[in-house]
């Protein structure tokens, strides 16, 4: 049975119910990381659940990767992958660009997603059909700029601080070639470029769970998503994702040194 | 006359009135920088344009100061300060993190002030009694959050490159000092101190109209805003927000030098 929209809607409000109401309350930020700060609140782990509980009903042969609670059934060819909250630092610090990510692998590939934002009301979204996007400014599909020259265009990265040694040179001389670099934006960034509003998002060692719904959003969009060396992206790593195939593939030139 | 929250009301629909309807559309995006890029767009200058009529209107015997039409009558006691849309970058590239600031000075005071983001339809203002928000959350009054420790703060800047030289060695060793950093907010990150979602913003070099109407609104709130020196924030120049004074003191440490 193939995903339907309206099951991907239904895990956006059942996801929203769990993290719009704690957003901007006083929440209990737990810290995942020995030695540095890796956030996780309530709200991940609420989410999360719900989200697993309208899987495991739906479909219950698939598997379930999530960032919160582990792996379910993931020999399974059909896997969904949850970030509950995907930008938690932004969510802890009132910012309305964090959203909740669930795509679906089917042996291995991403063939649908979906990007929920509530606090703005914005879903977006693909299936086999295209990429989607419905929010204030009404329904529509989506569709990538048509950039093909780095000096054209808008670059995102959550923060250069990720790109360590080497990397952080490489990642240096590519935001000189943009017209505009941004920084800090998680999610939102990936969903900006399907959008056709950015051109570029490139971030380091992403998790599975950070990029796998985002894939389908940007290719079906027209978009290009891999590795820096030019790898499926599904599997995370440091992942570059660009408007167009041209952009990518200049965009490559400097991150894969 | 003292302001109305009506009035700013007024104000903040006028210019989502030009803002909203051109944002993530194909904007003409054109550039004040020689050999860089600074970018204004038509909804810049036309919200301004908007805003100045209905001051010029209801007083017009006040000065006008304003990001893209310069000033009016500016040695009046009372002079208005705008920044249509403050975070611009942001807006061309489709991130709701931008806002449109008006704030009144009086003898050269930063007296009452708004911050309106109409994509998300909040407006942060303040006047003589107090700092107010109204929202999808609904409307309450604006209260600081209690942090004292800079080991306990989030910390937000446009981004660390703007500290040039000596400046970019303090700032990065104020940020060591703090839990969590973000970046690529403009505006919006002083009212999410001002809101008490976050605890410091700084961002060197800014003009009057980047933070005059800010000023009232994290006072009013609780926090503090003065340059780097502890001077009044309401010429602009390297700005640092606190939501304590014990924090801001702390902030102050490192970024003085």
């Amino acid at each position: 049975m193939p995903v339907t929209v309206d099951f991907m809607r239904r895990i956006a409000e059942a996801a929203a119910a769990e993290t719009l109401p704690r957003f901007r309350r006083q929440n209990t930020v737990s810290n995942k990381e020995a030695g540095g700060f890796d956030p996780v609140t309530e709200a991940d782990r609420e989410a999360e659940r719900a989200i697993r509980a309208l899987i495991n009903a739906e479909y219950p042969a698939h598997g379930i990767l999530g960032e919160e609670h582990g792996n379910e059934n993931v020999s399974s060819s059909h896997v969904w992958v949850i970030d509950p909250i995907d930008g938690t630092r932004a969510y802890i610090s009132g910012l309305p660009v964090w959203g909740t990510l669930v795509g679906l692998t089917v042996d291995g590939d991403a063939v649908a997603g979906m990007m929920s934002q509530p606090f703005t009301g914005e879903l977006f979204y693909a299936d086999a059909n295209g990429s989607y996007y419905e929010g204030p400014g009404g329904t529509r599909k989506l569709s990538t700029r048509k950039t093909t020259s780095l000096a054209d265009a808008t670059l995102f990265t959550t923060t250069p601080a990720l790109f360590k040694g080497e990397k952080r040179a490489l990642y240096d001389r590519l935001e000189k070639q943009v017209r505009l670099a941004r920084y800090g934006t998680d999610c939102y960034a990936f969903a900006m470029v399907a959008a056709g509003h950015a051109d570029i998002v490139t971030d380091p060692g992403l998790q599975p769970y950070d990029i796998v719904a985002l894939i389908p959003i940007i290719e079906k969009a027209g978009g290009v998503v891999t590795t820096f060396t030019g790898e499926p992206a599904e599997k995370g790593g440091d992942i570059l994702a660009a408007a167009t195939p041209e952009l990518h593939a200049a965009a490559m030139e400097y991150l894969r040194g």
